[in-house]
């Protein structure tokens, strides 16, 4: 029933998602501040006639947000959409084999910036309730909130977030906004990593000294730095900080097993970053080093002379920047102290250590068995016929945690996006039968969630 | 006697000397290209004036050489006199108090370019001879090699020295270029250290990774490069390349109380250094450490990103600069070689490592117990009142090790400077007192060494 009603709907829906694409709602560029706001008013349109109660246009410190709801029932539960309308910029557009703000479809693609990343999937969700809601199907409220600086950074959702609790209230939040492992490998995003990052400075001599005259008399603060940070990762390696994983949570059999099952290919995967083996962790997978393990890297490094040829010196001070991704339920600033405390403590008299935390950010975990978890698998498996496998990816999104953080509500990632798909590059697409299949997946969730719920 | 052959002579000896300081001879700017042979020339002159059978101002691929010789018997010993006629550039000219080359006396020190390096220090060798030679106390032959580019690296001095063996052969090469511990501190500079540079090279995946997609599943060429060097050095300050110390010689008991007996505050060097401790090799003091221990030292060290803020990115690739100055009797090649091997060796497979040498220098030392460092003991004792204290420095000086290399002689490094006199930077100075205690010190050298010989 809603294949046919999305088959006889298509023309008319890519017509509207089209609408939205035509505007260059390029966020990092300030040429494009009205297109903006002509963003978030066509979604509003769009919104309405989908069929909330009621949308807005609201302002925010920066790009304003689209708000919308529908409430059916002020007892019942919420579902909160979550999506976001600006895009990345389309340069190079010499490398565009169609014009990036002016979608079509061929070889049953939509191409065009924007036709995933994120207006192409947040249209999902604005379809899918346009269904439910239209054949009296919906049992839950539904909530919608589309920010349009995603691709800068998301500074203004914080703060917009903290003075509208009440208003975001909900029980879960739904976004489509990531990736599967393949068309026909259906996955939902159920973790992103936290990340703590620190600059070290090592000082040893008050000035770069000459190496015949003092090396070997004096600690040169380069070797120090290398020592220092060469003995964080063990030859097995785990990370040597005490008390590191103190926080990891270890994950079940069941999850490990699902995770066994995701399509790996290690040597495609060693051939494709050109290294002839792989290191992590002992006893883990590389998914799950990625996904449900922290790592320790150094990010930069800088000591003396970077020139031509040979300078004797003994450099005065060495610099590194190193980072740390995160697992649930490791907490960045907590993590951050330990590794401050660690290098000031180990660090010899013969230099002096300064480290300062530069960043820090929490990450997120959505648990299998939660029960909006569990509506979306049967939502993908209704479309997909496969239970879709639990995917943690190594990098973070912030607005997740920020959510988790500001709201207290768990989100679940419903993201329709291929690796193929070429987000953030040219010639972005969206295989048109895969945003079918969206809009059908997301609306055997709402109808699975209120089984659940 | 030679005192007072000094006393009398003292005017004509510095008017002869300023004439020499007066001609800009700066090897490393071009357009005083003139004066270099026009102080060559000068040179040719003052040595006939001395008393030379003869003196040639002679081609060089770079600079010419100034070369003189007085033969008293063929079948004598040789003492050949090596010194530099060029200068460093004066500038900054502002910071000077005088013209740096219009020489003055001024509280009893010669203000000028060159008034130490190395034409007030070479010009003491050769009033010594005019000395001796006038009065008939020659009893071993003189020769006298004076080059035009010890301040820009003696590039054409060692094919000089290949071409023209014969010519300079010698039994001991005297040089005055070096400084004095204290003006009532007597020393001389017995062994000057070695070098092997290298450049070390850590590849990881191909290109820069987002640490959150990759980190902790690959190697990071970064971690890697540090702990590579961070393990090189022991707590114990002990450089642990299997075979680095093999053939390290290992100073007598009358050196080291000698050296023992050398002037040192550590307080004073820590707080110059600005540093709380110092650091090095188990067992050897300061001065041992620099003058008879090898060093190993980071001098440059790069990877991922430098700038400001917080960039999450692991890199491809890391380097480092890292030399170790060397002892007698290790070979810059040997050590080359076996500290190449070692990272080979132990670099792990999940990154390449490319290392390469960049340069190296052999070490030279003269044995306290050598017959021409001796008379030169007692030499510097008649005119100090005291025994000089034997001085190895930790840095190189390039032109030594060419001189035993190819010509398998020794040299004594009778230098009267001191850090005061401020070679290399403005107002430098030479005090007249030691400069005319350098002529009698070198007298009596010469006196002792014929008994010596």
């Amino acid at each position: 029933m809603i294949k046919k009603y999305v088959e006889e709907n298509e023309a008319r829906m890519l017509e509207e998602l089209f609408s939205l694409i035509r505007i260059p709602s390029v966020s990092a560029q300030p040429d494009h501040k009205e297109d903006m706001v002509r963003c978030a008013e066509r979604w509003k349109e769009l919104l309405l006639e989908a069929g909330v109660d009621k949308a807005e246009v609201m302002p925010s410190k920066g790009n304003p947000m689209v708000y919308a709801e529908r409430i059916v029932d002020p007892n019942a539960k919420t579902v909160l959409v979550y999506g976001h309308y600006d895009v990345m910029p389309a340069e190079p557009f010499e490398l565009w084999k169609t014009e990036p703000f002016e979608p079509v479809v061929k070889d049953g693609h939509i191409w065009a910036r924007g036709a995933d990343d994120d207006k192409g999937q947040s249209f999902i969700q604005a379809k899918a309730f346009e269904y439910i809601n239209k054949h009296d199907l919906l049992k839950h409220n539904m909530k919608f909130i589309f920010e349009g600086e995603e691709e800068i950074g998301s500074s203004s959702l914080g703060p917009f977030i903290e003075e509208h609790k009440e208003l975001l209230k909900c029980d879960v939040i739904l976004v489509s906004d990531t990736s599967l492992i393949g068309a026909d490998v259906p996955s939902i995003t159920t973790g992103l990593r936290g990340l703590a990052y620190w600059q070290i400075e090592v000082t040893g001599p008050n000035r770069d000294l000459h190496s015949g005259t003092f090396g070997g008399a004096v600690a040169n603060p380069a070797n120090v730095l290398c020592k220092l940070i060469g003995d964080v990762t063990g030859p097995d390696g785990k990370i040597r900080f005490p008390g590191f994983y103190d926080d990891v949570e270890e994950a079940s059999k069941e999850e490990r097993e699902l995770v066994a099952s995701i399509p790996f290919d290690e040597d495609e995967y060693k051939k494709s970053l050109g290294i002839k083996n792989i290191f992590g962790e002992e006893g883990y997978s590389t998914i799950e080093r990625t996904g449900y393990r922290p790592s320790f890297d150094v990010c930069g490094l800088w000591s003396g002379y970077q020139g031509e040829g040979a300078k004797t010196v003994i450099p005065s001070k060495a610099y590194a920047k190193i980072s740390s991704r995160l697992v649930p339920h490791q907490d960045y600033k907590k993590i951050g102290q330990l590794v401050v405390d660690y290098f000031n403590k180990v660090a010899p008299d013969t230099v002096s250590v300064k480290i300062e935390m530069l960043h820090g950010g929490y990450g997120y975990v959505c648990p299998i068995d939660f029960p909006a978890y569990k509506a979306a698998e049967r939502g993908f498996e209704a479309v997909f016929g496969k239970r879709p496998l639990p995917v943690r990816i190594g990098g973070s999104i912030p607005i997740i945690s920020t959510f988790e953080k500001l709201l207290g509500t768990k989100s679940v990632l419903m993201g329709f996006g291929l690796e193929s798909n070429a987000i953030h590059s040219p010639n972005e697409n969206m295989p048109v039968d895969l945003w079918k299949k969206g809009i059908e997946a997301v609306v055997n969730f709402h109808l699975e969630y209120d089984k659940e719920a």
